[in-house]
């Protein structure tokens, strides 16, 4: 089952395509989309809905991981984060996809093993679990680890 | 020039189609979109992007209107209607439709002449520009406005 975790926001979203094989993670393509920052907000969002969409038929993902959101710095981060979140799960809902979401705490304690871990621990903790040769950004690392998250609960579904 | 207003929300998405016909607004069609109070939240969102991307396809409207949101309640409340406008968005961009963006205040300023008349003043002065047979729940009416509001502007354009 290849899953796709997204990490969705108005500005960068990334996202990455892992599958597992014979118990092993196996990472198979991750990235990020952005707008020119000169675009209009709600090409952004279109721009975000149109890149998953894409991604999904290319990559066939059979399942969309994705962060519960309940927080955010504020209600003008908290509306601009709604909209990207929202365009995302529009995504897997036109492809037919199913979503699975999970808390920062649940995917943070799932790939680091500590819900309080920082950014530059997951970063580090997707490249070994991975084997990735480089460490990647942190839209991308996030993707993943939600991916991963995912894929380690699937374990006891 | 047939205008698609929307009135996003998570719960209720109301929506109204109108035009203008030898300077006279014209009442097309208009109505609410909501999902099964047992829906899940992304289910939710995507229904409202399937709903408009139907009803756009359906009438074939030039162009959308929509509330500029800027502030809501608290981070809760942000989040959610963050993820419908970004969904009744990625429905305007799907269908290649140009998206157009007004304030409360110039919506109501347009509709009842004053920015802080109350929604009970929005429904009567939609009813009486369109002249409706009766008075149209607020999700409606405050799409219908911002149709009305898009049509007052544009004679400016």
């Amino acid at each position: 089952m290849l899953v796709l975790g997204v990490d969705p926001g108005s500005i960068v979203t990334g996202f990455g395509l892992i599958e597992k094989d014979k118990g092993r993670m196996r990472f198979v393509h991750a990235g990020s989309v952005s707008s020119p920052a000169a675009a209009p907000f709600n090409e952004r969002i279109y721009n975000i809905y149109k890149s998953m969409t894409e991604i999904i038929k290319r990559y066939e993902p059979g399942e969309m991981a994705i962060e519960n959101v309940f927080f955010a710095k504020n209600v003008q981060s908290s509306l601009k984060l709604g909209h990207a979140r929202g365009a995302a799960l529009v995504a897997a809902g036109s492809c037919g996809i199913k979503v699975y979401e999970y808390s920062p705490l649940e995917i943070k304690k799932s790939v680091v093993g500590y819900g309080r871990a920082g950014k530059e621990q997951v970063q580090a903790m997707v490249k070994v679990i991975l084997n990735l040769p480089a460490t990647l950004g942190t839209d991308t690392s996030d993707a993943l680890a939600t991916a991963i998250c995912h894929l380690n609960w699937k374990r006891y579904q």
